[in-house]
């Protein structure tokens, strides 16, 4: 089964741009949050992974927009994984205000690596038992 | 003809995270600066075309990691537009380090758009002119 | 009667330096956001007072660093109103971790003004009386 | 003899808020940027410095803001250092956009410290000698 999350994040004055609008970089902050807390949700800590020499680095970002996000909007990340993680990660996400109208929808693609030397590997059992897959 | 433009960018400290990384969100910085650094070589001022009413908002963004930019690293960031703008405008973007290893690619397609409504327009012949397509 | 607002935020990975640590600049979007909230815990909306054509700039900023904020550390940010404003506002704000401990101090000043032409204001009256002053 | 130096930074679109100007927190990033770069200019790298197991941690941060910066202006940082660093070590900046106009002026205190155990640490002799005290 697929996972999904969902998580809400109020857009600070310091993240929209001269436009009005949040600017296309500060999605990659969301979606890394809102990952963050689909893990934490999961019972796993991308902290302590981390503190344990194993992360996650980015292989590639892909981001639609559609609508601008803005000030102060309460906007809601969904995330999901579409595939069971081996080595790599795909992630997906949407990115919806509080009018429920879609802003974006973006994929992300990240490996499970050492931190120690950056070397890619296999996802730990002991974390992929927490997903439903 | 196609565009071609290369920019200098020093990391700083405060762009870098835990894994003492260039964040990839800072990507899409070094890019729009890039771009800006693109536009003002030949001749156009962003800063202005904004007064003007006209701005240019991003309608998706692809970024393929290759390799990690590190603090303190001069990154050369190449900047090329592939085809003649109309309303839509593509920007491919290369990120080397300064021993000339890929960083990364990306791909983004902006329009053209009035300020005032966001409607989108066709690229004003006195910016296309510039360009030598 | 003095005003005293708590606002909990959660530090994001993309916040923190290659020390590990929230870097010193971050604190100005928490204190921001705190603002913020405060603002709405009494009735206020920022982004409204903006519409409206009523803005706040910062005329100082100072911050004593105790401790080093770190990544999925949720902190609470203490804001205190310590004196009536008029044309000016001046915010004290604390950060404390989850253990309690003091990370910082700060003081800023900030000043109503209007959006138009920067020109300082007193406080409009429907803004003080949300206030307990 | 006291230290003084200059840098160039070109304000970013992205560093700027929907007031249309540089954002307060923004700052602290071209503070830190003249500062690396006023090191390099004594033929010091504080990249190397890190590495080297030294840090300099940030104690206190004052900015006092008399006009705001825009979007691509050109701003010349002034740094100084006061007096001769010891275990702590003072910096001064004045900001100026290219009309010449003081936009704010700050006072930063750092401490020398082992990256090990953050124990502060006076200053190596190797740097002291670097600076003309």
């Amino acid at each position: 089964m697929k996972m999904k999350y969902s998580h809400l994040i109020r857009v600070r004055y310091c993240e929209c741009d001269p436009m009005g609008f949040v600017h296309h970089s500060v999605y990659a902050w969301y979606f890394e949050q809102a990952r963050t807390e689909q893990m934490r949700n999961k019972g796993l800590s991308y902290k302590e992974m981390e503190e344990n020499g194993l992360i996650m680095p980015v292989r590639s970002m892909q981001i639609e927009f559609k609508k601008a996000g803005r000030y102060d909007d309460v906007l809601r990340i969904e995330v999901l994984i579409p595939e069971k993680p081996t080595v790599r990660c795909i992630f997906l996400f949407e990115t919806y205000n509080q009018q429920d109208e879609l802003l974006n929808t973006a994929r992300m693609e990240m490996f499970y690596a050492r931190k120690l030397d950056l070397k890619p590997i296999k996802i730990p059992a002991i974390i992929l038992e927490k997903y439903d897959f």
